[in-house]
C-alpha cells in the first residue's frame, strides 16, 4: 500500500474533474491528507494547506499523489520535473496515470538516488483470466453513467457507507486508481487487456454468501465513443442485480469529445439494462444520481424529484441530499439474505 | 516480419476453430506454407504434409507458427517443449498467444543458443491514444458475429477480393493475430489496454480520400460475456459505413461458455446497427455471412436463400458460395466514389 499522509498533487490543473482523484482522497481519507501542491496558474483547491514540497514533509507528508487524470494518461515534462523535485524533498511518488512512473528512466534514477518508492496504482494485476459470464452467488449493485467523471465512485462509495450504517453488509469494489487509493483494493479496469475486462471484474466481485452486498464502481459510458468498451465488459462482468445512474445535468458534451452530446438518462439506463441482461437477466435499476453542485440548493432539489418522477426512480444528489432514498428502494426491490443464503438458492 | 516459408503447428488440437490461426496461413497464405505439425491424437489436418521440425527445415521451412489459439492464451508445457525443440531444429518460432514466448525463459535462452527469433504477433504499438469518434473520411465495412471465431475474418478477406475483382481500391485492416500473419500489419486487438480499443482501430484505419474501402475485421461478439467489451470499442473506433453479420448456424453454444446460446441473427445485427449508430448513425446492414461447412451443400444453399428472404439482405457462405451478392448490395447502397470526393464531401 501506499504510505499516508499524502501530499496531494494538483499542478496546474485547470478543470474540476480533472483532479478528481486527489478530491477523492481528501473526501474519503481526509484524515490522511496534509497539504495541497498547486502552481500559481492553478484556480483550484481541496481546501487543504497550501505546501511545497519540503514544507509538506515537514508537515509528515510520506507521499506525493499525482491525483490528476488527463485522456491517455501521459507524463507531461511538468509533471515528471515535480515528480523528480518531490522525490528530492523526500516523498515517495504514487501516480495513477497510464504511462508509469517507473517507465521514466529520470524518475526510476532519482527515485534511487534519494532511496524514495515509485508506486503505479495503474499496474493491472498478472494474472487474469477471461470472463465466463456463469451465475455467481451474492447481490451486487453496479453505477453506471451518461458519461466518464460524473460521480460515480463518489455514488458508489456514499452507498457503502449508508448500507453499512444499516448494519448491511456492503463492500466497495474499486475499478479505478481513486477508488483502489481510497480502498486499499481493486483493479483499475482501463489499464486491463481488453480480452479480461469482465473476467476482471469477475475476479474482484467474487461469489459471497454472508447475504452482503458488492458494490461495484462504474467506468465510462455506453454512449462515450472512447471507452464505451470497457463499461461493457465492466457490465458483462459485474452481473449485476442492481444498478443506480449517474449523470451531470450540467455537462455540456461528453468528456473530452465536444462533438459528442450527453445521452437521455431514461435511454442510457435502457441501454445499460439490456446489456446487463446478457448475464443477469433480473436486472433492475433501484436510482439515479444526479451531480447537482453547479446549481442552486433549490434548483437542484426542484430537479431531483422532477428526474424522480419522470423516470418513476429514486433521485438524489449523493454529496447534496445523501442516498437513503435509493438505499431504501435497493431494499424494498431485494429483502436482505441471510448469512449463507444467496440470491442463487 | 515473419520470415516465411512456414511450419503450421496443430500439436494435439481436437477442436477446428482451436486451429484457425494455422489454417487461415494455409488457405490465405498457401504459397508460403510447406507442411504441419501435429501429434498423433490429433484429429485434424490442413491437408499439407505432415512434418518434423528437422524435416520442415530441409524442406526449406523458416518459421514454426504456432498457429493454435486457446481461451486465455496460455503457453501449455507441450507447447513450450515444440517450440523449444523447434528452434534447437533451426527454426523460428511466431506466436499469436497472449503468453508472450519472449516471457517464457526456457525458450528465451533456446532462441539466444540456437541463433533463432522469437516473434510475438500479438503485442500491440506502444504508441496508442484513445479514440475520440470524429467523423472521419472514407468508406469503411466491419464484419461483426453472433460468436467468436464464425468466420468474420474469412470473410473479410473474401470481401477484398471480390472488390479488388472489380478494380475497385480496397483494404483488409486486421485486428487479429491470423490476420496479422496474413496481410503484414494490423492491431492484435484483444491485446490492447482496455482505454485504447477504439484508438487502436481509428489508427488502422485512417481517414481515406481515394474512394476505397476499409474492411475491417471484425472480434467477438455483442453477446459474448467474455468479449463483448472488445467488440463494442471495434464498432465505435470502426465507424462503419456498411455491417455484415457473420453467424455459425450449427454451433450448440457460445464458443467456451456452455451456458450462453447464441443469439438469433436479426436481434444481434440490431443491437449491432443500434451500437454503431453512436459513432455512424448512417451505418447499415449490407449482408449475412453463414459458416456452412457442416451442412451437405443443398442444404446450406436453401438455408442462406432462406435467412436472406427472413432478413432482407443478401446471405451467403463466402468459402462455399462466394460473396458477389453481398459486395453487389454494397455497390448498390454506396455508389463508387471518386478519388478525392469522401463519404463526408
Amino acid at each position: 500500500m501506499v504510505p499516508g499522509p499524502y501530499l496531494l498533487y494538483l499542478g496546474s490543473s485547470r478543470d474540476e474533474v480533472g483532479i478528481k482523484t486527489s478530491r477523492g482522497l481528501a473526501v474519503f481519507r481526509a484524515e490522511d491528507c496534509v497539504g495541497e501542491f498547486r502552481r500559481d496558474d492553478c484556480p483550484l483547491t481541496l481546501g487543504l494547506a497550501r505546501l511545497g514540497f519540503a514544507d509538506a514533509v515537514g508537515a509528515g507528508a510520506n507521499t506525493l499523489v499525482l491525483g490528476i487524470v488527463n485522456a491517455g494518461g501521459r507524463l507531461a515534462p511538468q509533471l515528471v520535473d515535480d515528480a523528480e523535485a518531490a522525490l528530492a524533498a523526500g516523498l515517495h511518488v504514487a501516480s495513477g496515470l497510464h504511462h508509469r512512473l517507473k517507465d521514466e528512466p529520470r524518475l526510476v534514477a532519482a527515485a534511487q538516488r534519494h532511496g524514495r518508492t515509485l508506486f503505479d496504482v495503474r499496474e493491472p494485476p498478472a494474472d487474469l483470466s477471461v470472463g465466463n459470464g456463469a451465475p455467481r452467488a451474492g447481490l451486487r449493485l453496479l453505477t453506471v453513467g451518461t458519461d466518464c467523471s460524473v460521480g460515480k465512485m463518489y455514488t458508489t462509495l456514499a452507498l457503502e457507507k449508508e448500507l453499512r450504517a444499516r448494519s448491511i453488509k456492503a463492500d466497495f469494489r474499486a475499478t479505478g486508481q481513486t477508488g483502489i487509493l481510497i480502498s486499499g483494493s481493486g483493479v483499475p479496469l482501463d489499464a486491463v487487456i481488453a480480452d479480461f475486462i469482465s473476467g476482471a471484474i469477475e475476479m474482484i466481485s467474487p461469489p459471497r454468501h454472508d447475504g452482503g452486498w458488492d458494490l461495484i464502481e462504474g467506468q465510462g459510458s455506453l454512449f462515450h465513443p472512447s471507452f464505451a468498451g470497457v463499461s461493457t465488459g465492466l457490465l458483462h462482468g459485474a452481473q449485476p442485480d442492481a444498478l443506480v445512474i449517474c449523470h451531470d445535468p450540467v455537462r455540456a458534451h461528453m468528456r473530452g469529445v465536444p462533438h459528442f452530446r450527453l445521452p437521455d438518462i431514461g435511454a442510457c439506463l435502457e441501454a445499460n439494462i439490456k446489456v446487463a441482461q446478457l448475464t443477469n437477466p433480473a436486472v433492475q435499476a433501484v436510482g439515479i444520481a444526479l451531480n447537482t453542485s453547479m446549481l442552486p440548493r433549490g434548483e437542484a432539489a426542484a430537479l431531483c424529484a422532477e428526474t424522480s418522477v419522470q423516470l418513476g426512480l429514486p433521485c438524489t444528489d449523493p454529496i447534496a441530499f445523501g442516498v437513503t432514498s435509493i438505499i431504501d428502494r435497493l431494499l424494498q426491490c431485494f429483502a436482505p439474505l441471510a448469512p449463507g443464503q444467496t440470491a442463487l438458492s
